[in-house]
């Protein structure tokens, strides 16, 4: 609920709800999605000053007849990369505003791991005026290792003048990852918690149990969002974790969570994107999805919008938000279709939604964050060596990668891509602060046939990564990402083949949906078959080979990470 | 949870969770009812620093077997006048957290009335330090009406300094009972909202509905203990109005309002007191006995327990309460049985109860509150007059009374009581101000035969209530419950035959449970047959006799009140 501030508003709000001056807006024949009174009931929701004043036919600017449609709450995402989509965030906001979509948590991870301060400001500015809501988690693990370059670092520092400065909409800690540095007492960690004060922190703690998920719990984090059983969702839950239900584009935990949820633990319950690319919400949609997915296996709808909506609001403390009552933002879905949760039309703040602007947001720009040396075939020599080599070896569907260990194909005494083998070759570029550094290794199991595809996208550091057959492909597609600021590039027999250029931060592209999507897609078609078939997007799946937090065997822009060892190892066994 | 607030309290936590330093304590075979996952689990509950902080066995210094009994988290008590119970602080905290009672939140609206700040300072001192948490609302409609003397009058600046200067302690704005004014939009009322900030504000609106209903809750009111029905209970948590379920000594709402109860709502029900009686207490128990109620009516015992736990905390903002969980208080109720929510054993911050001190507060003492004129039996003489006379006439069972007129029984042209009609003289003298006002009227069906009965408390503003059937005893009662400071007192034939001081604030008596409670039943055993045969307690009927906002008639300190017109009304008609 939005309290007023003033006499006058006050004493305003109290002659709009009693009918005693003209609504702006009247609903009628709706059915109200009550998630505060968990049933839904007819009412004829009255809207004043973007606020719904009451269930009460009046007097009004506007009137509009249901026709007995339900009205949801506006849809609220617990958790999400913005950067995921690739979209930038005013175009995610009129991407996912029509969709029911009224506000989103965001963790600035990506970007903060490529511009630091500036980057979390960059997505501030292009937010402030957004009509959907956005609010932000300080991110919590930048740089994510010390084995890698990343573009800045923040430190407790950062994040404190970050909730200082911005109340209400950098609203706390975001996933604090690094829960072995926590476990053992890490300063820096423990600070970051501690200048979280009493805000939010969300977790992140796969498969953390038993006493170190106590400890974990003990110290701040009061989320978790990647449960992956029911059995490891409940003991969060007892823990007193409230769970955020992860669906986005690869990880889809919904369906192996819900068996988790109860009718006395549900409030505790939060839906959440986390990673999400634009083709899929064009496709599928956002939190709309979710909750058809949702209703689908069987949650009732007003539980199940509770977990888009008020549960999340509540959790944030996002007043006014996530309910259709007085004092609550007029942020209304209507439906045409409870059950399969079919958008009518969206009110953001009692405007509909195809009436309302979608500023890009004043002082809202970037220069270009690519800071490569100059590229040539050259570059992408391996070393000479003794033994065999290790080979980052693909799992898939999995971010997990195997440790192998091969015969090297030769090419004058140096490792070589090998297509018959599906060995192609892998370069860490950093991209950042003019290093120099560049991390070399191979990958087997890419699906990769010939050329070779850059990706400016790479998590967390977000180095340049390009993974080739050839050589002098291997060039041009990094060199024609840092022409484009960034982007996934495909490159074959010196042309590029297509490319979707990303100059936000290398990580967004500006374009809307559609066209971002589109765009996506032909480069995608593009691939197959001269460069090889891929099962679904090789870009995605390149871009986890340099996160050295996922066992086993990853490559940075510094070198080969054994990521159990949680160090560096070299391309040649050494051994004969 | 409590976040810790240093890097070594973090540090040690984190050691203390995993179990590398030794717990406090451990409590091996719980079954945890869990309020947060939903559901009852096995769990060794170890605690530390007074705080729960893991659910494994691990070296403690003490260790206790509960062989599976159930434990519960401490129960809170969303809305309560201590001053009802008739007990001080200090001896309200001792009766109540051996049944299970951990926290309790507070309307001092009844101490208020007659001591104002200084009466809402005492409730501060005498609970400071007590083992019970006491959180405290301010009192919001002090005084209750214009048509009567209180003690003192509260403005929305001391509900500001109070707020301000008692942050974790004193929590928002107690029971906003005038919802009249706030429909009106009284300046005074809505300074008094706006002083809470986004603190909770307490709603107090007995059948309001509609569009009136919708200004209420959109003006600050979050909750609402006043639901008589199911149907007013759903309206107002559609409203966005949180439910607290009274069940108190004359107030028992809980079987009608379960229907209204649902598997999405029952986050916002929280169940509260209001008033409650030593005895009751003695008798039946606290906020166990609503659970006990709760459960035998069919409500789960999980849910039940979130009733009266972990939504009452978060409704309120209880940090580290309300729950069984890493973090929270150890505040923990060991039951025998848990579908009886009989305990065994309370422990608060982690130590037993039974080897707790429940001190007294630091500077937490009253002066006497009873500042009356010379009483004498020629006060009581009513005035000559025409026509017939108004009497108050009681409704059994009920707060509301009839304005009855009658054909007077005269003794020398004065109005007299009369024992065969059930007519007694009612007296309401102010006895905070010394003005030596003095309220005269007469009140039939008391069941009173003979003698007086006097009361301190008399709602809101608790002047010294006297009914009688002699002028004389009714003087005699009068002095005496001055000179006790304040109580309850009968006189026959010109003895005082029993009392109960009542010398805090003429509210509350300073002995124990059990004193209090056997000296109030001594002195209802000693009204008959001599005096009368009252159906239950005649003082708390007296008591609402001078609370003039509850129709129909009532009196004053300055006369008869007609309620529904809101304004005094003579004792005779004036017509023949």
């Amino acid at each position: 609920m939005i309290r007023a501030r003033t006499p006058e508003e006050l004493a305003r709000r109290i002659r709009l709800a009693r009918g005693l001056e003209p609504a702006d807006l009247v609903l009628r024949n709706a059915r109200v999605v009550n998630v505060l009174s968990g049933e839904i009931h007819p009412a004829d929701i009255a809207v004043a000053d973007g606020l719904v004043i009451g269930f009460q036919a009046r007097e009004a600017r506007a009137e509009l007849d249901l026709g007995g449609r339900h009205v949801a709450p506006g849809l609220i995402d617990a958790h999400l990369h913005i950067e995921s989509t690739l979209l930038c965030p005013r175009e995610f906001a009129r991407a996912v505003a029509p969709r029911g979509t009224s506000a989103v948590v965001c963790d600035p991870h990506e970007i903060a791991n490529v511009l630091g301060a500036e980057g979390i400001e960059y997505m501030l500015a292009a937010t402030a005026d957004s009509p959907v809501g956005f609010f932000f988690m300080m991110p919590s693990c930048v740089p994510a290792t010390h084995l890698e370059t990343s573009g800045a670092e923040l430190t407790a520092g950062d994040v404190r003048r970050f909730l200082e400065a911005h109340p209400g909409r950098v609203l706390g800690l975001a996933e604090m990852m690094n829960f072995p540095g926590l476990l053992a007492g890490d300063p820096e960690v423990l600070a970051k918690l501690l200048a979280a004060g009493d805000r939010p922190i969300d977790g992140h703690a796969p498969l953390l149990s038993g006493r170190d998920l106590a400890a974990y719990a003990l110290s701040g984090p009061g989320s978790d969002h990647e449960c992956t059983t029911a059995a490891e969702a409940l003991e969060k839950l007892r823990l007193g974790l409230r769970l955020m239900i992860r669906e986005g584009t690869s990880e889809n935990n919904l369906d192996d969570l819900l068996p988790a949820l109860n009718e006395c633990n549900a409030a505790n319950v939060m839906l959440a994107s986390d990673d999400l690319l634009a083709p899929d919400i064009l496709a599928r949609g956002h939190m709309d999805h979710k909750l058809r997915h949702a209703i689908a296996a069987g949650v009732p709808p007003v539980r199940a919008t509770q977990m888009a909506s008020i549960n999340t609001a509540r959790h944030f403390g996002l007043t006014g938000r996530g309910a259709v009552a007085p004092g609550f933002r007029a942020d209304l879905v209507v439906l045409d279709d409870l059950e399969g949760f079919r958008v009518a039309e969206v009110f953001l703040g009692g405007r509909r939604v195809r009436d309302l602007d979608f500023p890009r947001g004043a002082g809202a720009a970037l220069a270009s964050s690519m800071h490569l040396p100059e590229i040539g075939p050259e570059l992408f020599v391996l070393p000479a060596g003794h033994g065999r080599v290790r080979a980052i070896g693909v799992i898939p569907g999995q971010l997990l990668t195997e440790a192998r260990v091969l015969e090297p194909t030769l090419e004058r005494g140096r490792p070589a891509a090998d297509p018959d083998r599906d060995l192609a070759k892998l370069a860490v570029i950093e991209r950042h602060r003019g290093t120099g550094n560049v991390g070399l290794g191979l990958v087997q199991g890419l699906g990769l046939r010939a050329g070779a595809l850059a990706s400016s996208v790479g998590h967390d550091s977000h180095n340049l990564i390009v993974a080739g057959m050839d050589d002098a492909d291997m060039a041009l597609a990094a060199r024609e990402a840092a022409r484009l600021g960034g982007g996934f590039v495909a490159a074959l027999n010196g042309r590029v083949r297509a490319a979707l250029p990303l100059p936000l931060a290398g990580l967004m592209a500006d374009g809307s949906l559609e066209e971002t999507s589109g765009r996506f897609a032909r480069l995608l078609d593009s691939l197959s078959p001269a460069l090889g078939e891929f099962r679904g997007n090789p870009f995605g799946l390149l871009s986890f080979l340099a996160l050295p937090v996922i066992p086993a065997l990853k490559l940075t822009d510094r070198g080969l990470v054994d990521v159990n060892a949680f160090g560096f190892t070299p391309l040649w066994t050494g051994k004969e």
